[in-house]
């Protein structure tokens, strides 16, 4: 936690905010926090700055809020991503809000297990929890907009030229294809399969939606990592 | 498992091996395997194929291996890194061998907790099990030397000039400095801090011994991500 993020709820007066449960236990445990110390700090898709400790005890603590600056910019760019398994769901929404994704959709695949659209943690509670601890990671306060797309043909044939207007639009998948760009500064629109890949029929569908396929080398890597390198690459 | 990774001693004759436990119960479950399938295989540092099946029970499967390519590169970087704490460390073990690093050395700070010293995490026979994950996800054979430094004055002064020679030396550290450099050829010696950063007293040494301070932003980001996202920027 580099930032403690307040949200709208946790305002008691214009600039006084109170926190309890996970991030009252941080600054506890790993802080050792003493009324008068200065903290970094943040509020929810607003602006970031400092906030001061009035008081605190083992239910809550007191903060005055005195917030100038505006948060790191957002990467311009929409991720598309085949549904992960729920475990590495999880780390991949505290990776994509803490990478600076503007906008993330996740979307059915062949290779998607059914089962994992039952998940909770793909509830909107559990998935603004760890977008949030990505935030606060990053020292960025902006969540990023969260799009479910059941059904893969439907999104790419009417929804996705909407959505992807005005980008470049690149597929990642493994192959004979031109590697990966780097330092782009335009938008992107970004699609990345599940575990396996996407199929053919996907790929295909894709590129008659205008995207064009990349690769980042003959290595195949886990989805989380193949996530990380691919934006840390492209911007 | 993208590659089925035989060691020495699964051989029971010149190119014939047996694969039992995890590995066996990975192909019962996801592959349905059959007599005469072929799967993608490679041998332990040495050369990559196919492996057919030859025969399969509960207990244990034989093949016959045609091991005729090399496997990938690697990439020419040795990685110093602040010892993660344990749950981080086997995930960054498996990202580190997927990825092609060369070399890692996993090394002490001021900010690596001493009982991180003591996860059995760290047994020999536990880093090359998470290791061989990593190989096993890239198709890679080939292991990863893995050097542990419990003290990072001695090894900062004495043995990081041999190690580092000939080399791009560079200490990623949030901060007024360059932007880490994209897309190199030549060898790099990367250092990568702890949770919490390097102390300026260790980026200190660190330029003494001719590490050029990187930085990748002013997000700051949990150092699995940190780790790939250097990786991926740099090669």
């Amino acid at each position: 936690m580099n930032l403690i993020l307040f949200e709208p709820q946790d305002f008691v007066a214009e600039q006084q905010a109170v926190i309890q449960g996970r991030r009252l236990q941080h600054l506890l445990q790993t802080h050792n926090a003493e009324p008068g110390q200065q903290f970094r700090a943040g509020v929810l898709n607003s602006m970031v700055g400092q906030a001061e400790l009035l008081n605190i005890s083992s239910d809550q603590a007191l903060f005055h809020l005195s917030l100038d600056s505006i948060p790191p910019e957002k990467l311009p760019i929409t991720l598309i991503l085949a549904l992960p398994r729920p475990k590495m769901l999880r780390r991949i929404l505290q990776t994509v809000a803490s990478m600076g994704v503007a906008r993330l959709i996740l979307v059915n695949s062949f290779r998607v297990e059914k089962s994992f659209w039952q998940t909770p943690f793909l509830q909107p509670e559990a998935v603004h929890e760890q977008l949030v601890l990505g935030l606060e990671q990053a020292k960025d306060t902006v969540l990023p907009e969260v799009m479910l797309e059941k059904r893969f043909k439907p999104f790419v044939e009417d929804r996705l030229a909407a959505l992807s207007q005005n980008s470049v639009k690149l597929v990642a998948h493994p192959g004979n294809y031109a590697a990966c760009p780097r330092a782009l500064t335009e938008p992107v629109t970004l699609a990345i399969g599940p575990e396996g890949g996407w199929i053919e029929y996907e790929v295909d569908k894709l590129q008659q939606a205008g995207f064009t396929p990349v690769q980042l080398g003959e290595r195949i890597l886990r989805v989380e990592v193949a996530v990380t390198a691919l934006l840390a690459r492209l911007f």
